[in-house]
């Protein structure tokens, strides 16, 4: 970046909240970043300041059309007293073809990494220590222009806000139950599927809620062509092993590429352990658990890292995998990732960014 | 409404724009219609005040989540001096239906049409004189709770705003080139297609780009699960004339029940004229062009009422429709609706709620 970010630091600092009081996304730092798009001045005026509200003209497309998106993911403090973003290149990468199908201009990626390490430098003291806990970055673009009309907006804001999260298994690694979802359709290729678009989660309130009311975590969404393979779970991707080859549907236009996901399949490769990137249909694992053979399941995202699967519904249809157990592999892939993350293990993959 | 709505007048009213000046959606009248909702008290607070920016704290859910929606109608100014809505009914219906879909709670549909007859009245000078000219009334729901997480907001906010447009067919009812789109996919049933989902058009903008570089004015979508049966616009419902049948694309899930959709509908049954709504699929649209039975085909929307269709564009084929030509029926349709909602026809069937 060639002028550099100015920052203006708060003169009333916020008390910072406890540790074992922490959950998710409820609370935030004392800075946030922010830079402004203009079709004739391209992205300008990177900037750190207190954070607080924005303040948008009612006509702000935004919110009326829901240009915008988003990037999750995490700084941990290691056990060596560094801070660690994980795999920051990856979510880069995605932030910009998220923008890409959504009509909103790139940005320099060294920019955007360097939005990231900067903030959370600043509120390095934010970083919580427990076991298990973490800074949480969320950076968001939005269509900044006030006008009402369907086309891609003049001006955008991007911003990066913090928060503090818990652990999100304070209480110990509980296999979830999941529905498997015959009735709604998370994307369908040709559609928003593969960008981390916020018109993507819209879509999945419903039947979430659905899927809460009748007991189940989540959602598993199959596809919308067929209706009968399956797809990801709105906030994770999923992973199957089937007696020894794990699988998970291949990145085809309409699920999230994940970046756990990405990590996941390069332990198994690195530890000869076979993996599939095809389609599974609910079929073949009605048949694999009637066989005997679905040995694990689990959902891989940024929040949970790695989420055991212990029962898949469908169509009155109990799939129980393991026992309701937390699978061998699953407990191992979950183990490795976060040793990496919290500094545990060396990072031999270049998975790291040290703030 | 129990306990009305409190009106604070602006100080600064606005200069107003010459009708002759007018675009869509820039420029907004002097004041707005803002509603409350929070999980333990309902909706509450309704109030009119001037025109003015919203406070948003960056976590807020709608600029994260696309939890938001909104509504289209106008407002005319007759030959009679009087201002009516069009079918205000159909869209506060509508904007219900929308809510349920994306988790939002209802809005007693009383409330909501007090709301924009109550605004439109307080600015009436806003709403121009000249021919084709409107007032657009724009409501929009927004969730407004801070925080991250994908679940519905405990919070929303309810607002309307007034934008005064030009004629739409200021320069003549010029029929358009229409992209028949094989790539891009707006909804399939089971998604969000059906809603005035603010979702809807963030997955419209690529699409309707790409379109947009090819010379097309719009985008007609296919169906997301066979690829040839015909949607919508993005914008509008598309009707087509095949011999003595109008076909459109049946409310199935997928697309957009358009009010102007309903009103074409209504009339051409008043006529006697054959109208299904069916599936057409565009191999369909091919064959009667091929043996000179696709008599006329045009878009519905609130926008532009009736949008006459020259050209459908799909794989290498220009299928020419009536010699790039309005049709009879077209141009029939417009001037009869076009007559309600400028008060120059009776208006026999409900259609309109003077102001």
């Amino acid at each position: 970046m060639n002028d550099g970010i100015r920052v203006t630091k708060t003169t009333s600092p916020k008390p910072k909240p406890k540790d074992s009081t922490l959950a998710f996304g409820t609370e935030f730092t004392d800075h946030m970043f922010l830079m402004d798009y203009r079709d004739d001045k391209g992205w300008y005026d990177a900037r750190i300041g207190p954070y607080g509200p924005l303040t948008l003209d009612p006509a702000t497309a935004v919110l009326h059309y829901a240009q915008s998106m988003f990037e999750g993911l995490k700084a941990f403090r290691g056990t060596d007293g560094e801070i660690r973003l994980f795999r920051p290149d990856k979510h880069v990468q995605r932030l910009n073809n998220t923008a890409k199908r959504l009509c909103i201009p790139a940005i320099d990626p060294e920019v955007v990494l360097e939005s990231w390490t900067t903030l959370v430098d600043l509120d390095r003291d934010w970083v919580p220590r427990a076991v298990g806990t973490s800074l949480y970055v969320r950076p968001t673009i939005i269509a900044s222009e006030p006008f009402l009309g369907v086309r891609p907006s003049k001006s955008y804001l991007y911003f990066v806000i913090l928060s503090p999260v818990g652990a999100y298994y304070a209480e110990g690694m509980n296999p979830v139950k999941i529905l498997v979802d015959a009735k709604y359709v998370r994307a369908v290729p040709g559609g928003l599927g593969e960008a981390k678009a916020s018109a993507n989660y819209a879509a999945s309130l419903y039947p979430q809620e659905d899927a809460k009311h009748g007991g189940f975590t989540q959602v598993l969404y199959l596809d919308g062509v067929h209706r009968k393979y399956i797809e990801e779970v709105g906030t994770m991707n999923l992973m199957l092993r089937i007696g020894d080859e794990v699988i998970t549907p291949p990145l085809a236009g309409s699920i999230l590429p994940g970046v756990t996901r990405d990590s996941v399949l390069a332990l198994l490769r690195e530890w000869g352990i076979p993996a599939s990137e095809r389609q599974v249909s609910i079929d073949e694992i009605v048949e694999a658990a009637g066989k005997g053979t679905l040995e694990e399941v689990f959902g891989t995202g940024t929040a949970a890292v790695i989420s055991p699967v212990g029962e898949l519904f469908y169509k009155d249809q109990h799939i129980v995998v393991n026992e309701g157990r937390i699978g061998e592999l699953t407990q191992r892939l979950y183990d490795a990732i976060v040793a990496v993350q919290y500094g545990t293990a060396p990072d031999t993959r270049g998975w790291t960014v040290v703030v």
